[in-house]
């Protein structure tokens, strides 16, 4: 389908709330757990989603509105939660993120975009010329592509336990492809 | 990690509620979208779910307890939910998949199974002999193998929308090994 605002607001106000449900006082053995060496764990996502909050989408938003394609993105990155969220409980994580996401909502909504709006055009660092309206239908596949990811590295965490079904868990045939 | 009962039924008991959060309401552009001819929309996939509380899980957990492996399991029939939930609304269909659940982890914590009863192997018909701990812990790592296909499914239907940032986005890249 086409990028539609109203669509792509719709699945970014429900994220928060689907993670809290999934991960919210789950035991740390599911929450703590990564993939191996240098990868991350259902923790370290949410760490990088607000990361992404703070730093990336709605200034996005604005750097497009204000400067076109004059201006590239500064570049997002991607290691930043790991040293700002690593000493928090989860649940406080959790709550932050659901906090951020709301008010970056409230500011999209204020925004008032029209659809000639959302054809305007940004400059990424490395992609080149992107549209806002490209720019947040991102946001939510991003959300999804972390989504995505949290349920394999979950998954990952019975590849033994499951036994001879674990040839049956599409999940687990997963290669692992969910750089942010 | 090894297989653990508690973490089991605490992943098994959250799935309902993060199903909930992320699709209830959810525009049908999201709940009903597929990857394509004979592949499943979210909303086929929370009517699997519900034939899995309806047929699977429980009723070979009873049936390892009761015959061991002189019997085979029923073969799971993938394709009921189609016939069964085509004609309710997606609300519905969440919450049946959480009242069954519900009923289901009832049934299983008043069970009281003792670590020797994990140990207790029954029969599949195509995978051969299967313990009751890994069939337990297949029932969560199924949940979380429909909830990467769900998040896959959905971020597909922005596969075009989000222009050259397709290249970043892990879920776009992935193949689509979610069988059941």
């Amino acid at each position: 389908m086409k990028h539609n605002l109203p669509h792509t607001i719709s699945l970014l106000t429900r994220t928060p709330a689907a993670l809290n449900a999934l991960l919210g006082d789950l035991p740390e053995a599911w929450t703590l757990g990564t993939e191996g060496n240098s990868t991350w764990s259902p923790f370290d996502i949410v760490g990088h989603l607000i990361h992404g909050e703070q730093t990336d989408w709605m200034p996005r938003v604005r750097m497009i509105l204000k400067f076109g394609d004059s201006r590239a993105f500064e570049p997002f990155d991607r290691q930043a939660q790991v040293r700002e969220s690593q000493d928090k409980p989860l649940r406080q994580l959790l709550d932050e993120f659901a906090r951020l996401r709301s008010a970056n909502l409230g500011d999209l909504r204020a925004l008032n975009l029209q659809p000639e709006d959302l054809e305007r055009r940004g400059r990424h660092p490395a992609l080149g010329a992107v549209t806002l309206s490209q720019l947040l239908a991102t946001w939510a596949a991003h959300d999804l592509t972390h989504l995505h990811q949290i349920s394999r590295v979950m998954a990952h965490q019975y590849r033994e336990a499951v036994g001879p079904w674990s040839a049956y868990l599409g999940v687990l045939q997963c290669a692992g492809h969910s750089a942010p």
